[in-house]
């Protein structure tokens, strides 16, 4: 028996995602995303954004970040992102790769988040000069790596310190559907209503099969993605099966709906978690520190729990990540587990 | 009405193709690849090929050639391709990006293919100094950019060419399974036995919905694969379903009975269109020099046929794909078609 | 006993240059070229041209030239050029590295010069859109690789074709001294009045020690070059000694004297090269068919002639250059040993 | 009147390397580094360090450390080095550039030194995988950016480290002279035996015009160099030049005799700094806190004093340089003048 925490991406596909693609597979249509299915995907992300907007299909997350980034940052630029950002410990160094060479720059923060006055520090070492790198951009990623979720206004001071020294934003957004569905705002107040130029909308961890949207609020930042896209190898030339999946997904809000139930799952979960919480649990992540014992213990549970260690060695902290089609009945036993855990 | 003659990459993903993705769809499974379907591909395309090989998945052929090519040559290297070859016109410059820079030497040759003497003769300007780009790798596409096929022996005397120069050889397959069906060889003549180091085995085209296989023959030049795949953005978080799909394709040489029927009802087509072909029909492509006149006369056909023009500008050529999934009888409209044009 | 007709990079460093090397040798001055002598380059270059100019200093040729190409053609570019050029031929990939991998593409042409029928139909082959290589930029090298020098009227008719395509024009002038001073018109002539928009102006060959410069006619084309120039690592600290050598050389017109008094020489020896001469002797450099036999009798000449084999094996060819310092009594031994090989 | 602490790259060239770039001025030599003087570096360096080396020319500190770094460090590699290292904070994005987008990982320390604990604790974030950036090679600087030396031990025990692990270790030795200068070691000592593979040797600061050197005392490490050096334009055409500089440098122990001079200046200096020493002078740079209005003063000077404001905008911090060729008098009078400052 196993019952798997381990990521969103270990999840299955949506059945109505599993339809839509279904549904496209006409005998033939035009390649390369000059079909129908994706040319309305324009209208689709405009209508569920509330702003005119430039959206590319993309397979993976790693994909969408970098070539995101590759939009704001020239290969002399520098970019900004908390110190446990995806793109700087989870994504190789395809961020070097894809911009051209353009520097990292990590920032310390609680809950992985970047604050206002974080950021300004970090650029005072930052010249307008030939020499340093120049700063480009910022990265801003929601939920956090330790699931954490940046409101409208936290949004709006971290990007106004940005955009006062020149900086563009991205948005890692690879559980952008969890940040919305927590805090049941308008898809716009986390993106471009607070300062955000562009995002990479997950999908994959949220019942697709493999597919991401970048998303430009900025329709001149743009230009030269497709171009980029191409170059990298990412250009799929049956880009109806991927943009079937980016239209399931947006129809009817259904992810928002697959990203909060995933949300009312954690938490159901987090109530029982309390004394080893490191971290509120505002998403879908439950971060414990339960020590080298208890974790040991759960890994050995009957139910043959699956999850991920974190942190440094020794502490035994672990990541639970509860999924869209996670079963009710699985997080129970989670929750009672941890309920029966030694104090 | 429309009868497409595009591309392969136009048409449908194949019913078993479908189905394989469905019966991947489990709850949960290890991501990145890490799960059986996955793993078991390199038993898979050992067993296809005759010896063990390396295989990675990859979502586009673009992906597959470069990355391959990457393995091959360094970044001061030469990449020697015929001149019309896809990497050479149709993938920007995706192999430049891949390999970090290396050079792309183009060559001459009628029907896209290149001669064992063409390559000789541009070996002799490539110098073994550090001045001039080092003659690193050879990519061969097979079947050809003008739909001929390379046997084992035209191979082999290419090859050896290329190895007595030390240079590695790449075959770009995007249509490799229409030339193994064409000639009805083992795969294994086509590729390793004929001094193919790695090969890009295509899928999409032929009924997959978006997946491509980079097989290597030699363990030791895929030792830095996984991390070139990762940087790039193209290592698939949720793998099983595209692995599905290529192990689906091999099932019973579900692969070569596509591509056998693509060739037949090309072969079928060629025998009306012998006035105007300009190559030999060996696999699933017709090139016809038609002349503008009979060339609009088919556009405006009743039947809608859809192709592409190709060659310079007013010669009236044009270059008509089938599909593994083309219809007979629009295969019977389309040579019914030619023959009706004047002479 | 040594004569050395090899290149003229073997050649020695003016006594002007060196003089005004040593004037420079202030006790302290300001680094990274913000020094007076850098910053009096603007108008000694603006004056030499006739216009006002952009110039920066770098160290080779191959810095000059790429870093200039790295502004005229984005990654995804095609950059132009006679498929003999010192880009494509004798600076490994440093075009590719510096563009962040634009592609090259060699074009034939006699005398390794382009004529404007053959750019205008490599054009034809490069379509406007995401897959195809997007033609970027053209580069001329002046004098060719074989000695020959484009008028402004031949140049007129090639930029001109670049322009109706969008192309910006790169100017390979490793040897522009010698074409101006071959042809006796102004300066501006041969570079933005026939529609240069940037120069690689080489000093090395013409009796600097180690500068080159690379002088933009269009500033919109400059504004990245500083931060190419630096991540590159080719920001001089005491850019002042460098700065100088090109003041030297443009003081008095001591470029076009040195490079005069080259050509001078070159087609005093080309008065006895006749019957082998492979290429009319337009500036600085003699190519010579002697066949093999020849060819080793000028080398066991007592007089010890280094120069370089060239061409084919088999072909016995051979490059002769003759330097700014050359001595005028070697050039006669040179045409006295030519005049006694054997017809 | 203007005394100049600002940066031993503001300094003179040597009357010795003056002399042996004069020297080396024959009619003509063999291009590219294949001439004699360039030759006798391998064994000048080698007998200078005490063991067989690889040495190789570059004209700037930034393309030796990032050619270095390139040897060392995959694309897909992590570099560790300190927040405030030169790689970091004033080469742009060229260490990108260069390696083909590696990972730059900054690390805290007192002194801008990094101690072999913050090494350990950086590197237990580094997973193995596919994932992570692989952790790859250290850059160490000697002096630190701040005027500190590293002795053996404390080398030694932050290389042990690194290798323990697996990373290869470079030495930013821009002041390399300094720090053996000044701790009045063997070369050997704060290089290979201390665990350091490659060092960039630096000369410019040291009284050369614009010249450095990359040391290999690995020789395994060193096998793609010309081919990287090539491609980055740094292949120097009349290498003579630049070698001669460095050969001066080495004969008789100019080099350690130019620097111990700074150190002694500079020493004599701070003895007269104590209340506003922010770090101990071990080398030949000071650094001062002395609050805007001191700093203001010392500007104001009628000896007009130039030197860098240093740290964060409204503490006062300023830097001071002593440079080989500094005036004994000039150091009297910034000694005096700091002298009287008020307390």
């Amino acid at each position: 028996m196993a019952i798997w925490f381990k990521s969103d991406n270990t999840a299955a596909v949506a059945p109505e995602v599993l339809q839509a693609i279904a549904s496209v597979n006409t005998p033939f249509a035009a390649a390369y995303g000059d079909d129908e299915w994706t040319r309305s995907l324009q209208a689709a992300f405009s209508a569920t954004f509330g702003c005119d907007v430039r959206v590319f299909v993309v397979s993976t997350g790693t994909a969408a970040n970098t070539l995101a980034l590759a939009s704001l940052a020239p290969p002399w630029g520098a970019v900004f992102a908390h110190e446990q950002a995806h793109i700087l410990r989870d994504e190789s160094t395809a961020p070097e790769f894809m911009t051209g060479g353009a520097r990292l720059v990590p920032l310390p923060g609680e809950g992985a988040m970047i604050a206002a006055s974080t950021l300004r520090d970090a650029l005072a070492f930052f010249a307008d000069d030939v020499h340093s790198p120049r700063a480009a951009a910022l990265s801003i990623t929601q939920c956090t790596e330790l699931g954490r979720v940046y409101g409208p206004a936290a949004l709006r001071a971290l990007t106004d310190v940005a955009r006062q020294r020149g900086l563009r934003v991205h948005m890692d957004g690879a559980r952008f559907a969890n940040a919305v569905a927590a805090l049941g705002v308008h898809p716009g107040d986390l993106s471009w209503r607070a300062g955000v130029d562009v995002l990479s909308f997950g999908a994959t961890k949220n019942g697709a099969m493999g597919v991401e949207a970048v998303v430009f609020f900025d329709a001149g930042l743009a230009e030269q993605f497709e171009w980029r896209r191409k170059r990298a190898g990412h250009l799929l030339s049956k880009m109806r099966f991927a943009a079937a999946q980016l239209e399931a997904l947006l129809q009817d809000d259904l992810w928002l709906k697959l990203a909060a139930r995933a949300n009312r799952l954690a938490a159901r979960v987090a109530r029982e978690a309390g004394p080893w919480l490191m971290h509120p649990v505002e998403a879908n992540e439950l971060f414990l520190r339960l020590g080298e014992a208890r974790r040991r213990q759960l890994r050995e549970h009957p139910a043959g729990f699956h999850f991920y260690d974190w942190g440094p060695a020794g502490q035994g902290e672990a990541r639970f990540v509860v999924s869209w089609n996670q079963d009710d009945a699985d997080c129970d036993r989670l929750a009672e587990a941890l309920t029966a855990l030694p104090r």
